[in-house]
């Protein structure tokens, strides 16, 4: 493993693939698939008589890619030009007379590796499923655990009104389980293989093509397309875009993270092993590396989308120059989208909670993030219209002077009038500003275990 | 009507846009769009008896463009550099001292502009679904009509194996269905408004807030979404990669009559008003003028979907930078996509298509391109390899000294041995290569009447 | 002014767009150039005698957009559903008999759009000159002023190393200059006109042809192109590339002051006018509006650039997908970077800096960030391999038991062996780790007035 | 080589990389430079007596990768989490005591990578210069060989006026020479080094810091960029931009061709070896596989556009996620424009240019392609508007009913009355539309040898 890409690299590949999307591309794990392929054809061929039986056991017998020379594949492709014919040539050379002319009968090039295309597609959403459904676990329990841990909310990178960790992790997991419903509705359009001839037709099969495929696809547990996607690619493209959609998701959460462990903010923090050394000069350095992994990450699988849509022009029925640039982009995407998903989960699951500086935080604005709670407080005495004014006011004279807004208030005779200091007091409880978060919660969690406990079925209005 | 976008052309406005599109978001329509919300809003407030009923009344009574000085609410919004403050003050000014505290009350800023993106990819989902079932019709009418016309499959640009022009049809009515799926599924989870706060917790209205917002979206035909979506932008995000998805399709046909239309094809063109010039020096030039236009407005769309990605990575609880770019970049798809989606229905419609220069494009390749069916049909006397290396030579040979395919074979004597001059004929008839197309195009129409009348449960082996 | 898009909006139009550049592409400022164009055109050919003087001066006499029935050009562009044909016509009715029939003699389509272009062109790089000019100035003059003004270095969003706030913003000052220098290469390249024929060849002027296209030229004070570039588009994707460059720059800078105006950095902000309203119910929040919105400004440029990127790919002579996107994509980057241009500018000369923060942000470090500094000093006495594992150490022990670095290091007798308190304060003082940083600004401050009077020539070993 | 990408591909790699390109990224390849760039340094530092000379050479002797065990920087990679950490400390390993405590000294990661990073460009922009050379001296053969193959001009994918072949080909010419100015513009801005250390202040060498820079970069033939750009990373977004222009004419050359090969045309082919296969079943087929090839290669580039512009946002003085993602796009940019290069070259110097089916596609248009000429010779005794509207009429009538444009001319009387048969046949004579073009191709090959002798110093009126 040493290639131009790191995700091959012996020293990097860790961060930019992982095993399981490196053996769908590397040429072991491809030219496998693609034996895989060969073989099913020949079996769903021999099914339908078409070719000899004992012709498809001899192509599935010598379908193993530890048995192939890889090397002589490689010369008989160069010399060839021709994308398949080193492989069905090679693979030829090893079988019996009676086999050999029944390996990839009637087939072309796109019915190989569109249908390697499709298995591609089932390996990457059953790791988007898998993970995916990790994620959001975590993201709940720490929707669950921090519920009521108040935290900045934060607009324009300025402080504004206070939430809670808990509801800002269950907007997490709501989003990742978008994607997932996003991913399962997709399933059955992308994971589909191809058997279409040279030009979409069937045409070597005569009228018994539809069959094949069928049988064939059936071996492979693809489903039949609706038709040749030759040059019909949105089935790639909404793959892509997919991945793009959820890398974005899990960069949201990196960089929500990346910026909350400013030591400045201080309120979230990677965990990381001891080992792990953030600088060499400076010890105390902890850097949020797999946060700022997954922004990055996110990039690379967001680069793929653009050559994926362009994808979609393709023209007539076989169009070299769009399908050919799904072998650079899809492994790129599949790749960086199956690490972003690994590092995803491993943040999550090893996020550190500081809700003692979140707290603190919430408190360092002396009251100022709780404005509109005072407000809305003192309109049931003098009105909106005045309400607004009068804390408005104080608030600005506060603010200029250095007085928390607990001060200002109890400066200003419009306030005092109407509020004393206990009121003023439990106005500025940021809890208050939250009344609406454990309904909100709950619905972003969506139907979780005990929420028909609820003796409302509204949640939103049974607290 | 003048603008920096040709949209807004009084010249080039109708190219690149449609009077449906322009209207969603020209300052009058998105102006009355949010008028509309701030009215839903206060009504909704008024059920739960938040605001006074007639509060709520006259904040409707007033919802409308027409009363409003635009050049007014753009002077306040220069000058308080806020994005709503300038509506709602110019609109206060309208309004009595009873309703004017209650315009707009609790809400900010995204509330409005976040259900109005809410509204508008509705609009959109509507003008996708009816433009694409129009489009689809058309291709399947074409599907049908041209069943059987038999014209060349192209691959690499070059000639491969015939296809019929019902089959290439169908595989655009295939696609197109596909995205009709697509739109429909995506819309549960895109149409939906918002009602937040300032950082999603409902925080001005108490407990009351999730009542308040469901009772706010019916009012307005949204649905709830199942949690703030302030930075989870995945819902625009899933919006614009869907526009790129379908104008990549349209461009898609609209790259194909282009090249079809070259007059050294002649296959297929565009028809044109009488009034319509191609060149002003040249009378008889025909441009394929939509079709271009076609690959042109998917690149527009396309441009839209990688700020439409990284908006995904939207920050704490508010992000101007993300969310703002969508201010730039969903107009700008959409009324390309609206555009597209108008001119993809007229191409279709109107497409004109030169069956007999099919059939002559078939014949001009003097049977090579059916040497696949003669390798077959000679296969079954004497093997597949050594049906393919005869073939194979005779049609080098032929190739080479100017022959037909058919005069090529019958200069063979190692063809001549099995086959006689009629059985060639029979093997080079390009309807021998379409023998599954029937069922291939009844599989992309999908479930069409008359289907289940055949006798068979499987279509494809029916013929 | 009202369209779709938000730079023509009476509402927002100040944020998304520049009086300057709108005038450049709205029908009116479009239009003007095209005449002007067509004038210069009719001008040129009576230089040559190939059209009557008092033609062209008529041409010239009503090439006034105010004198233009511009719905008119509208219905007839539809009508005939060419480019230019409508603007012609109605250019016609106005002229008497001997003048009408030279109106655009011998040109075509894109011998004005891409005249036009030109012309966009270099009214952008003017401004682009004139605006990175002035932000380079005024980040000079940062440099200046700041020039020993310590703050924190941040790496991965942590705190790294100390430095200057001055060395910070000469960083910005030399990045906006290498852009200036980028502007001023291209500009020869980009700023040329086009006088083709359909199809580049000249064919309506015969052997006249290059002589009318530079005096054409030359009247529009463009340069001649090294040919035809009617599907060689390179120019146009270097301009729209550059301006990418140019505010993906100025999206740094605005980026930077988002950080490091956070309440709890508070080390930058941005000034606003006093009427400036942050948050309707938090009166003293104060966003980064303007930093923002380069952030944004930047990703609408940026989406500009994949389709101009894929518009190099021309086909033949003449190819309608690729140059009629640029009708698109060229208002919306080039509004959207004069936006930015004007934006940045505003920022940086506004922009306040806390040096007082920036000191209490590097104490808040207690030291750590100057642990190399202690290594480098101990080193003079037990060598690096043990200076390095002595410093780690202690900055570990430290680090886990809430001391400052010095408390650390003074409580460490391996430090103490070999430095005193007195010592150690020297190696903590920030200064000491920015003893190359007047060198570095005066490098990234290039020629400046004043540079030669250094006694060595060579500026950093100066001091 | 085996790897997730195909440049690393043991079947494919000849086709997406090259053995020049893949030796920058691969981790032999990379870790060799980044072994020089470490010896450098310590050689540098010694220059200065910063590190004793035994110790730089120790390093130097072992900065060779074929003695590293690299497994084993893997696993201390993997271990520590940090970049260069595993390197250095294997590398120390082997060192012995005296040098080991001087590797790397005072640097950090970006210091090694983005010198690294310089040195790639530097390799890049030396291949960039040879291959574009090579095809500018073949664009330039091809012109002045063909330059009187008259040929179809063809505006929208139909014909236009008559070009000659040569004129097409010097128009590649002039783009390819303007890539090669854009690249000798950019080398010096892009082929720096960095030495910066953490922050960008050079604080580990205190004053000395620049001093050492410029050694250290000297010995890498590298320049000394004008301040850190471990954030301004405009030029790696200036180099991938600039492979993006290049391998997009790259690709409009290949799709020229690849369109131009459509047998219905057949003007140009590729070339290729006897060996190579089209089609397994069709033995004539000859696909333009090169051609649509480096229509692929150019999106693969393009993609790394969008990440390599979002990195200019480079946060405070270093930002992993920005940086990070270079490391996934320039491989993935730079293999695939060395192989577009590659490929470019051999297309050109194969082509196969068809001039006889070139005229005969000419010919094939029946006169009407010159219609403008008859107008302008007409026009000489009826005016223009008088002529226009004649030779419109007959070229309209001609055009429906089935005549050459000659024959409809000599039907009309209108004509018939000022033109004879011989001057007819005279302006319909390719040759008259093509009288700038020898001046064009003289212009378009710029400073040519023997130019000088052009009696005129103006070329463009010189015939």
């Amino acid at each position: 493993m040493t290639g131009v890409t790191l995700a091959d690299s012996v020293l990097y590949g860790h961060l930019w693939g992982t095993d399981e999307t490196r053996a769908l591309f590397d040429d072991r794990g491809r030219t496998q698939s693609w034996l895989d392929i060969i073989a099913a054809l020949a079996e769903a061929q021999a099914d339908l008589g078409m070719v000899p039986a004992r012709a498809a056991e001899a192509i599935r017998a010598r379908a193993d890619v530890s048995l192939l020379d890889l090397d002589a594949v490689g010369e008989e492709t160069r010399r060839t030009g021709h994308s398949t014919l080193g492989l069905i040539r090679v693979l030829q050379r090893d079988l019996d007379e009676e086999a050999r002319p029944w390996v990839y009968w009637g087939a072309t090039v796109q019915d190989v590796t569109d249908t390697w295309t499709g298995l591609v597609a089932r390996a990457m959403l059953d790791l988007v499923d898998r993970d995916l459904a990790a994620a959001e676990r975590t993201a709940r329990t720490l929707a669950e655990r921090h519920r009521h841990a108040v935290m900045l909310g934060r607009t324009h990178g300025q402080p504004g009104l206070p939430i809670t960790f808990g509801f800002k992790a269950a907007g997490w997991a709501a989003e990742l389980r978008r994607h997932a419903e996003r991913a399962a509705e997709a399933r059955p359009r992308i994971v589909v293989g191809q058997l279409a001839g040279a030009v979409g037709t069937l045409s070597s099969w005569g009228a018994d093509g539809p069959q094949l495929q069928r049988r064939f696809l059936e071996r492979l547990g693809l489903g039949v397309p609706d038709g040749s996607w030759l040059t019909a690619r949105d089935r790639v493209s909404e793959l892509v875009t997919l991945l793009a959609l959820v890398t974005g998701t899990l960069a949201r959460i990196g960089n929500e993270v990346y910026n909350l462990q400013r030591p400045e903010l201080g309120e979230l923090s990677e965990s990381s092993a001891d080992e792990v050394v953030g600088s060499i000069t400076m010890p105390q350095k902890h850097n949020p590396e797999l946060s700022e992994h997954l922004v990055t990450l996110a990039r690379v699988v967001r680069a793929a989308v653009a050559p994926a849509l362009e994808g979609l022009v393709g023209e007539h029925e076989r169009d070299g120059a769009a399908w050919k640039a799904e072998w650079a982009f899809l492994p790129s995407a599949c790749t960086a989208a199956g690490a972003a998903l690994g590092a995803g989960v491993r943040l999550l699951t090893g996020l550190r909670v500081n809700t003692v500086r979140m707290r603190e935080n919430v408190d360092a604005q002396r009251g100022y993030v709780l404005a509109e709670s005072v407000m809305t407080g003192l309109a049931e005495h003098v009105g909106r219209p005045r309400a607004h004014e009068v804390v408005h006011g104080a608030a600005a004279r506060g603010s200029r002077d250095g007085q928390s807004l607990r001060e200002a208030l109890l400066a200003d005779a419009d306030v005092t009038a109407h509020l004393g200091a206990q009121e003023i007091d439990e106005l500025l409880r940021p809890e208050r500003a939250l009344r609406a978060v454990d309904a909100l919660i709950d619905r972003a969690l969506g139907g979780r275990p005990g929420a028909a406990a609820h003796p409302s079925p509204d949640p939103s209005t049974s607290r």
